[in-house]
């Protein structure tokens, strides 16, 4: 057994605490290297005691990628302590590892060798709120979704899709046009909106905030989206909205402050300077997000800046009921300041959602203190790359998926904001060059994923557009102009998220194949209901795949058409079409 | 090259602000299998630059145990932000490995690819107090180092030293006594006192508390204790107590309300109780510190628990101006109430220091949020197994220490509070039956590490004893029973940590040979002054030990006989005695 590919260290995603009582423990392994994992375990107190040095718990090969297997098992200790070892074999050699590395057998007269999960404290468990894992979210840009006003419209906006998308023109967007749209998104079947900035700035994407306090008269009023948020919540929609606390517009009048009066204002320690006067040209003389003066950027580390930001994150939660933040740019703010951001919103509103903007590994804020989610761009890379790019291969898919499955904990997993899109990025149809059937295979990929989906506005009707501004249209309002054949897809995937168990977020997902040769893909979802089997063919070529595995005396039924299926002696084949699918379920 | 092997995963011991401006990064590979690392690196927003595409960071390899080498670069990027990867080579192959796995070429397409640290905020960097690196620490157990008033003695007391400690003896030690000593410490070169717990309880031991606002009369009143850390102030010496906020004792008087009143005590969510009425018999119906029931372990997570603790913390420091809180039983408690405690105990007194007691790996405690310190058990462990005990060679213990200082940052590992001995273990004198020149070469390898030294009252005049109670003798105050030549040497030791920076917490230390079969081992301290080199020979035979490296032109210096040292053309040997060694500076 290969030693230096065994890799275990508590706590983050090795060793966690997944509910109050529960610990999950996991062991990496080189990859068809080991054929048994077992447990050695006992309290830390109590190691004398037999029990630990003949009783084991074994663990389960759950996962594995390119170049590791990963072990898992789970385990109530009964006083919520644990010392703990890992015992290896391969059919002809055993090896036991520890903290202090591997020994022939347990080293059983040195507990401080073992690793040690000291105490399941129920307050540091991670715990999104519990209305997160059955969210489907759906992403508004307000300025393109409806224009529901008149009256609020920006000076110069054009008439509504008149036009194509730039930089900086508008078009009308509103909160009253979202309004009349709401039972639209309930029969889609969204339970979430995640609203782009809403505050008043320059822009018309509103990430270069002037007023954290204010609306933007563009969308409407205080008491539109007031009566907005409401709306949403009668019609069991919750509200997330987009805080840019990184970095302020360069209209924020704090800022301006400082431009004006330059070291004699109040506001030079609210951002990052490095001389006087402030200039933009060459180069800026003060911090900014990436290299952009028009967004200087905030120091949170100012306990003054800090309360004024904290005010805002309770503000909108307070006075309008609001249910989640996700926070732009969230990786370049200081971790401290998330620790005070989550303890003040948790405080007044403990189901509040806090959805981190992170592209990169993000466990570090995810223990807990900080965030209850990240943007799961890793799957958004992954399954372009897959279906919409043909850039790398089923097995690929499945391999980076595992290890990205693998390096957060389970609880971390289930609420991950699943996105295939955003105002940053072209269209999933575009990626696909308008072959619907691939983006079709990407929605289903999504919506049976583990984690939370979300869908960009208009990806639901086959809307298309370029990266930033070419995807942000104006939602596409006429039926005659929508993909209906689309949606009422989306609907079905939606509707089965919420009927069967095993398809949403209650079931565990595994790959089962993933074939490099044929390019098409197998998963099992797996719940105590039953498993769902979901296969899918990205080639052009039609395919018959025989799923692993016999299913002799089982039930089969096709959920896409509602047919039983029938086996051959046990052995489960489908035919599936070019870019065709199928999702069975197994009980 | 092993792939399997090579690991790295932003923060942590990988990835890490050494201060405001400075990141560290480290790679680990299989021992023996690269040649050279390089730091693949650019600005997060700026990767279009060619400079990133072909400017790259060499990095040095700074340390190896049984399986691994360990690759360091420090680099400040000028807007404090990186994406990186690593690019390796092992003469023949090129490799390149990034966050999404390996790749033959830098893969410059997709940023996404690379590893990230996105912003350098000073407020996450992790920092200890200023005067911890340089601070000597001497642990005092209250009842048995010095009795400066018999009126508080407790009933029963005995005479001093007349009889055996015993787990329920009592001799009456207290802070008048140790005020009449200060200028032995300060003799000795103390600049760091721990006492062991000093508020009011039942045992000599005084963990299992009753009042934690009180001191415990037998040592003395308030005056006396604000006298105390006075004293200490004045004469260069930082003050630290001990905080058992784990478990109270059976008396406290909340666990007696619980007992008394049952279900109607106003403590009960104090505790964690999981029936009614409350049981000792035949075990507790409530949490307790390992299976004791005279320590019932407190609810932390109650605010009210929290408060009243967190009171205490600052009571004491604001009272009294004590210097550090040594935390029993760190690990057991939440994460939470350590956070909050930092905050509430740094608030008022930044300088104060925050020592953890955590035997198993505590990278979890020490980002920056929670401890500035863990007792350094590993250090404690690996140098008695390899010095005392005979149970591991010189390479083993160059081996592990090399994988503890890796696991942590470096800014963590300059203030790990490095114990040999405590009031819980055998004292180290026993531990190395009796043989004197062996605790020397302990003493030697303690206090020329890095790191923040702890002599347990006594050791330093060659005081002996078993595990509880037999260590926790009565101290020797009768010079002629004390030792004398141990004492100087100890001072000595000490008075070239503060004269030679490389000897102390500022040299840099690096194993240099570890020899397995003459059992010899040398290690290196460097800083820009020099490097000094340090020779321990763990063997019953003298023993010529060529050190490695070509010393012409050098000027060496021996500094423990004041001697020049001549080379011979370059070559260094060092000739030392049965248990001998050899301090040389470098220059």
């Amino acid at each position: 057994m290969l030693k230096e590919a065994i890799y275990h260290r508590p706590k983050n995603n090795f060793a966690y605490a997944y509910d109050e009582k529960t610990l999950h423990i996991r062991l990496r392994t080189k990859k068809h290297d080991v054929e048994n994992v077992s447990l050695i375990h006992g309290d830390p107190y109590d190691w004398e005691d037999n029990s630990w040095k003949t009783v084991r718990k074994e663990m389960s090969l759950t996962a594995s990628d390119d170049l590791f297997d990963y072990w898992f098992v789970e385990i109530k200790p009964p006083f919520r302590r644990l010392r703990y070892g890992f015992e290896l074999t391969d059919g002809t050699e055993k090896l036991v590892y520890t903290e202090k590395g591997f020994f022939d057998e347990a080293p059983f007269n040195e507990i401080q060798n073992y690793f040690c999960f000291p105490f399941l404290n129920a307050i540091d468990v991670f715990q999104a709120p519990h209305w997160v894992k059955d969210t489907v979210w759906y992403q508004i840009f307000p300025e393109r979704f409806a224009n529901g006003n008149k009256d609020n419209d920006p000076e110069g906006a054009l008439e509504w899709g008149s036009e194509e998308p730039k930089p900086s023109n508008f078009f009308g967007g509103d909160f009253e046009g979202v309004i009349e749209h709401l039972d639209y998104l309930v029969e889609l079947g969204v339970s979430g909106i995640y609203f782009t900035p809403i505050f008043k700035a320059y822009s018309n994407h509103k990430y270069d905030t002037i007023d954290y306090m204010e609306i933007d008269p563009q969308f409407g009023d205080r008491e539109t989206f007031k009566r907005l948020v409401q709306k949403c919540h009668e019609k069991g929609i919750r509200v997330m909205l987009d805080a840019v606390f990184n970095h302020s517009g360069y209209y924020f009048p704090q800022f301006q402050d400082v431009l004006e009066k330059g070291k004699n204002s109040a506001y030079t320690d609210w951002f990052h300077l490095s001389g006087f006067p402030i200039e933009k040209e060459p180069s800026p003389n003060y911090d900014t997000f990436a290299f952009e003066p028009n967004m200087p950027k905030l120091n949170t580390e100012n306990p003054e800046v800090k309360q004024y930001l904290l005010d805002v994150a309770t503000y909108w939660i307070k006075e309008f009921d609001i249910d989640g933040w996700r926070l732009d740019v969230a990786n370049e703010v200081d971790h401290q300041f998330w620790r005070d951001f989550r303890r003040a919103v948790k405080e007044i509103k403990p189901e509040t959602y806090i959805l981190g903007e992170i592209w990169h590994d993000s466990m570090p804020w995810l223990q807990g203190d900080q965030f209850d989610a990240v943007m799961n761009y890793p799957f958004t890379i992954a399954a372009l790359d897959y279906i919409a790019k043909d850039e790398i291969s089923a097995k690929d898919f499945a391999n980076q998926m595992s290890n990205v499955f693998q390096s957060y904990p389970e609880n971390v997993n289930e609420v991950a904001f699943n996105l295939l899109g955003s105002h940053d990025t072209p269209r999933v149809l575009t990626l696909c060059n308008d072959q619907k059937e691939k983006a079709k295979l990407l929605y289903l990929l999504q919506l049976s994923f583990g984690g939370t989906p979300c869908i960009y506005y208009g990806d639901e009707i086959g809307m298309t557009g370029g990266g930033d501004p070419g995807c942000r249209k104006c939602m596409v309002w006429d039926e005659t102009q929508q993909d209906l054949d689309l949606k009422s897809y989306m609907q079905k995937l939606i509707q089965l998220r919420k009927t069967e168990p095993a398809f949403g977020n209650e079931g565990n997902l595994r790959f089962i194949e993933a074939n490099c040769e044929t390019n098409h893909l197998i998963y099992s979802k797996s719940h105590e209901d039953g498993i769902i089997l979901i296969v899918i063919n990205n080639t052009e070529q039609p395919v018959d795949v025989t799923i692993p595995g016999n299913f002799n005396e089982k039930e089969i039924e096709n959920l896409w058409t509602d047919e039983k299926v029938e086996t051959n002696n046990g052995s489960l084949t489908v035919n599936l079409d070019i870019y065709g699918f199928s999702v069975l379920k197994v009980s």
